[in-house]
């Protein structure tokens, strides 16, 4: 995924925003979180974890039946996108522009 | 603490209850579980550590008094009991003797 990464893109990002050399990345008011979720037993998962779930804007999830599982078992209605190796180069800007807009993307991999 | 960890002490049950050669922990229907509590916020704790808090019968904690402000957060009223580096030669006995007489047990540690 060499230059399609969240890296490049955010290097890209400040590279066009910002002016001075001071590193910036532009009016990116949203949040990112990285989510652990179960991997067998959906008991295990903290109370923070699924308030942040819930809380979330839009779940980028590397497999949406799996996660839709855990989602439905927990009555979270959060809407979900894939998000995996395969659709990244697409997604990564996409979700950037997310956050940018202010939005709390929470980031789950199996 | 040398001779008077879990280890020899289920040893030397054994060896009494052990009639020929067979690996035996004797009656101990009950159950030990090891929880993993949150270090600093007290929503970094899963479903199924707060269920097996609230279904064992005794909590055997390293500081009571931090165990039941968790405890008391989740209104969880388990009774607690002191084990530490300095009881634990008195305690393990103990807590073997619950769980031989089908306690279930959860250890909390810091």
């Amino acid at each position: 995924m060499r230059g399609h990464g969240w890296r490049s893109v955010l290097r890209r990002r400040r590279e066009r925003t910002s002016r001075n050399g001071t590193i910036s990345f532009g009016p990116m008011s949203g949040m990112l979180f990285v989510v652990a979720t179960p991997i067998g037993n959906l008991e295990d998962i903290t109370l923070r974890a699924l308030r942040v779930l819930r809380e979330a804007d839009l779940i980028a999830a590397e497999d949406t039946r799996r996660t839709s599982k855990l989602l439905a078992h927990y009555a979270i209605s959060t809407p979900t996108i894939s998000f995996h190796e395969h659709n990244s180069r697409q997604r990564v800007p996409e979700l950037i522009g997310r956050l940018e807009a202010g939005a709390k993307v929470a980031l789950v991999s199996d």
